[in-house]
């Protein structure tokens, strides 16, 4: 999927609400475990609820690896399930060496038909440029997380007091454009996301930690908002695991609604 | 396995050699291709004739991805099939925020019984500390890579002057001992090793970068090694592709018995 194409489906639809697939056989309601693939039910009626209120899906790809060959193949199911005019984000957070990122952008791209990945961006550019040559395809490289052990090492400062997130988003956009790099920036912290901002003024940010992890909506889109809007915020367990009953697919679509309905206002006050 | 079983393993084969297994159906020899699954094929000649010569063997996760669902039933055989006393690595860099590490840690640990894997340091102590806790497993953390890409990130110096890498080695330490940590300290600068081995003077590395792509063993040994060996030297594609041929398992043994030979007098130098 192009950037423009993408800018389309969130102006259509007046969301930039990216809906995370984080499917655990623990917390999916207990009437779907009995079925032949719990996790592929699961997530099928999740997306057919809230695919009108979402422009991307993100499939955390380790609830999927954890169940070893049956979750890569139930993978495989739910990735064709998906409407082609959605994008996808295969949260894998790979990144090896040339020839092995080679071969994991082949799985996720060609084997799958994932319109992007998370990358880790610390073996550097050979590790994440194989991903960027498939035609409009997106490595989405993590910069700054929104998990507490973010603050380990991605705010080390360097010698001149670049923290280190910084040096990875300037150095990373002399592999990649604003036509096929996004960035993990997370919600935690507002004034944060306006320094990315700075750093990648035209680049999407897929920005995780809102709901769950206490980031706020109307923060990120104050400080992370750019012309064509720029931003994907992935909501995982405040919709998939809104209800654990019979209903909880009708309420994540609901609680999709929801972040939707915020989102178009926040559209039409910086856009 | 324990630090002293593997210790123990090395007095015992006079080897720290690990054997790469980065299986490629392009580059396997072709008479294996009509085989009802080649790779497992290939792997399975592969470690009979290198066992002996062998302490540690080191599958990379994504040749196995590659294959889909097939190429995770593949990886699982491969596992089960190379003999307990021989330490185990899932080279597949992983990382996430906690509750995901830990499905990760599953999928390796428990699902498949790996001793360890590789994991990617960026997202800090909470996506690592998921892999400690499993008793007797190992987190192989990036440290210093051996591609051309690590020059980008990780020798970046901060205020005091502290390349990355050092920041890595001393906070993980933090988190695990030398009995369930050891680092990725690339074969390609010596002296880079010697500096790791400062900041880390107990733990086990994982030498990368040795053969194919230009690395010394008796460098590494003379820079690296410690009262308890403290290195497993991997080699893949100079062990695996030596011959391309139907002896091709058998020159594999003759290349890791060569490197097992150099690593006896290397070990009977400096142990």
């Amino acid at each position: 999927m192009t950037r423009s194409e993408l800018f389309s489906q969130i102006q259509q639809k007046s969301s930039f609400l990216c809906v995370g697939l984080d499917p655990d056989l623990e917390k999916i309601p207990a009437h779907l475990r009995s079925e032949a693939d719990p996790i592929f039910s699961f997530c099928k009626a999740i997306i057919e609820e809230t695919a009108d209120f979402a422009v991307a899906y993100k499939p955390n790809i380790a609830f999927f690896e954890a169940l070893g060959a049956k979750g890569w193949e139930t993978l495989a199911k739910v990735s064709e399930l998906i409407p082609k005019d959605i994008f996808t984000i295969a949260d894998a957070k790979r990144g090896d060496i040339g020839n092995t990122s080679k071969l994991y952008a082949k799985a996720f791209f060609e084997s799958m038909d994932f319109d992007s990945i998370t990358v880790a961006p610390y073996m550097g550019k050979d590790s994440v440029s194989p991903f960027l040559e498939f035609k409009d395809k997106w490595v989405i490289l993590l910069a700054l997380t929104s998990n507490v052990g973010s603050m380990d090492f991605q705010l080390i400062e360097d010698k001149a007091g670049k923290p280190f997130y910084q040096s990875v988003l300037e150095k990373s956009q002399e592999w990649g454009s604003p036509e096929n790099l996004m960035y993990v920036v997370g919600a935690t912290r507002g004034e944060l996301i306006g320094e990315a901002r700075k750093a990648a003024p035209e680049h999407f940010f897929l920005v995780p930690g809102v709901g769950a992890q206490g980031g706020s909506l109307a923060e990120v889109a104050k400080y992370g908002m750019n012309s064509t809007c720029g931003l994907l915020v992935n909501s995982s367990r405040g919709i998939i695991y809104a209800s654990g009953e019979k209903d909880f697919a009708k309420v994540a679509g609901e609680e999709a609604q929801k972040l939707q309905e915020e989102m178009k206002e926040l559209l039409e006050r910086y856009l």
